[in-house]
């Protein structure tokens, strides 16, 4: 293998045969191919592309490098759900137990922070001693206990992935879907899954706000999986503002045990089930849409998704008192409400300026070394389209301190503009892919 | 600066700010940049490519990394030609004595073979004891004393560009116009050069074959000279067929000999005469092309070319007996006439073929670490067009074996090709581009 003359070919547009992307990766990942010439080639996949062939090679050479979750042992289906990254998006600590309370095995692997989104573990460490990085093993065991696991990427599976996601990270070569796809895949088929639904986030707020992009994304993600056994269904969901009311993360726990009591706000209850209709769809549990929405409130209102919920925060060493008394969650010394300065419609909530605007805070990083307060943030109960007069409470902010109150209200004054028009925003749930195709729910 | 944002910015086809180039290229020098950042930025280059200002840039931080020549001393008109690279193409040995003859400092700084193309430092070490790397202080007491100086990059100069070089050809990203441009600009404007003349090839011996990607390079060389007091001449020259006759290290400085005495191959002289008239008018000593060419033909029938020749090969080590009596070169043990398989016209005589034929008997590298052997090649007599009998010799063989002899056979037989059609050959000369233009001079 001569390494210039494979970056040359993708280069100019040519194709990869697939033992050659797997003795590329395999070698990069024992560190003999060095990372500049990894990083040439990935800015080719940037502009060039990867066909079908060329993105399996390259998850499957990703999957060899580690280990997989090993589930011969469990007769139970195993579905995830992975979404591209929002803001107030906590539909992941809602689903884990609510589709696990149902029968159904959920070893759902999230990650922290990326720019302007949230990440699930960060929203999970919020609950005291909530450990989120377990063993292969130990996760294996409590989703054979208990049949859910929150977990963060191990050491263990696909560590080529986090070597070549690193080196993305530091190149600009983040954004190419053959990358994002096979990335995202190799980690959930390395869950050993019978299915997974992505939610693929449109709008401002997300990371691409193309809808052919997220289609073509969807569409090399739902190729992946079929090629291996792993069903995949992806619902197309708003992003143009944020997702429930709480941005931040025990703010977002709270209100994610509001959901599974069954209550919480509408457009998150709305999101939520749509993607558990789909998880307990593919999981053979469900029979139609319907019944996998009785099955869903039934668990809530039931209280058996609040006690998987429980289940799984003391199997993780968490403090599960904060359950019932969600006040026991960190609490931000300083809050006030944020008023309307004027009266009008809401026209738009920007959800990149209250990502950032959480950062802000302290509620989340700048630098992968910066540690987070899990108590800022804001609870904006406003939606675009609401009429409201100047003095109306829009939303409250959670800060460390009287300055970084503040700081929230010039955010807030940024992110929430207020004028006369009927503002259109996206709807909640707009397409459905799956391997037949697009479906628009319009 | 934040570099994965500056190759975003350039991945996305945005404008980088000279002072970002230049600390760009400054702390990829100094190593604080690594070269994975740097390669994915290259990858980007090549696709989206540098405005004027952005490579004008990227040449100056370069030039800013080494020494310059300093001629302050020196009133005399430094004049270089630069060659992107062909197979027999042996103007420089020629053009470097004969311009330096006539009142021009020629301060020549050249390279080594390139995949299928020769090298003028290669050559001109197959005179015994010829010393290519000078010190800065040797090359520039060498051009106060006898006017010329035939060297290879010091490592004095523009280091940066030789770590961005080494990057490139181990990343695919050398074939970017922008940086061969500012590569090669930044050695000449280091030179401290009066004015540059550059011989662009085209057809298929040449590295880019299209017209506009060389009238494009032409362009970008003009425009960095005219940034920096180097007026810029280009002309586009035939790299279909080899230029002369011979192809191979010892044998092409012979056959610079028979030039410089006024004799030798038409072709090769004819191109030589036009890059020498280009030089001689932009170092201001002729005042027309027909001047300038009844200058070079006296300096060779007069013998002062040849005498400039013998003082350089003496000032750098050289054995210099090698002028009168050229079978003093290195001479290889075998040697074999190739002759016409059949009766017909030369349809083509391929410089690629021929070029990695020459490397084939030992002649050039296939690795930076082989050592070549001066005295192998060819002499094709033979050109596209002449007519020839079956039987009739077209070239001879020097080889360093029996087997060899044979090797290079059925390397010619490859590449020389007769038929029937009268065959259509480039025209020697075919443009000149200035800042004011592209001249055609068909």
């Amino acid at each position: 293998m001569i390494v210039p003359r494979l970056i040359e070919r993708k280069r100019n547009g040519g194709h990869l045969e697939p033992a050659e992307i797997r003795e590329l990766v395999m070698e990069f990942s024992e560190g003999s191919v060095p990372d500049y010439q990894m990083a040439a080639f990935l800015m080719a996949v940037y502009y060039r592309g990867l066909d079908r062939a060329e993105m399996n090679a390259l998850m499957e050479s990703m999957l060899e490098s580690g280990k997989r979750l090993d589930f011969s042992r469990l007769s139970k289906p195993r579905v995830d759900k992975h979404s591209t990254g929002g803001v107030g998006d906590k539909t992941s600590l809602i689903l884990a137990p609510l589709i696990a309370s149902l029968g159904v095995a959920v070893p759902m692997m999230s990650g922290r922070g990326l720019g302007h989104t949230g990440g699930t573990l960060d929203k999970l460490e919020s609950i005291p001693g909530f450990r989120t990085s377990l063993s292969l093993a130990e996760i294996a065991r409590q989703i054979e206990s208990i049949g859910c696991a929150m977990i963060g990427q191990t050491e263990e599976i696909v560590p080529a992935d986090r070597k070549l996601y690193a080196l993305r990270d530091a190149t600009a070569t983040v954004e190419a879907i053959p990358l994002i796809a096979s990335s995202i895949m190799s980690k959930k088929i390395a869950e050993s899954l019978t299915g997974l639904v992505l939610d693929i986030k449109r709008g401002s707020g997300s990371f691409m706000p193309e809808l052919d992009q997220e289609l073509a994304l969807a569409r090399a993600m739902i190729d992946l999986g079929a090629a291996h056994d792993c069903p995949v269904v992806a619902l197309l969901t708003a992003m143009d503002r944020p997702l429930g009311f709480a941005c931040g993360n025990a703010l977002e726990v709270a209100e994610s045990i509001d959901v599974l009591k069954g209550q919480g706000p509408a457009d998150l209850a709305e999101v939520t089930a749509a993607l558990g209709t789909e998880m307990l769809l593919l999981a053979g549990i469900a029979k139609s849409p319907a019944e996998a929405r009785a099955m869903m409130i039934d668990s809530m209102t039931s209280g058996r998704a609040l006690a998987k919920f429980r289940e799984i925060v003391r199997a993780q060493g968490g403090d599960d008192t904060v359950i019932d008394k969600p006040q026991r969650l960190p609490q931000a010394p300083h809050m006030a409400y944020y008023v309307a300065p004027i009266s009008g419609i809401v026209q738009r909530i920007d959800p990149r300026e209250i990502g950032y605007g959480v950062i802000a805070l302290g509620g989340g990083r700048r630098n992968m070394e910066d540690s987070i307060d899990p108590a800022v943030g804001y609870v904006i109960t406003a939606k675009p389209g609401d009429r409201v007069s100047k003095g109306d409470a829009l939303a409250t902010i959670h800060a460390r301190s009287e300055s970084d109150l503040e700081l929230g209200e010039s955010i807030l004054q940024e992110a929430i503009s207020i004028g006369e028009e009927t503002p259109s925003s996206l709807p909640l749930v707009s397409h459905r892919v799956t391997e037949r195709g697009v479906e628009p729910l319009l």
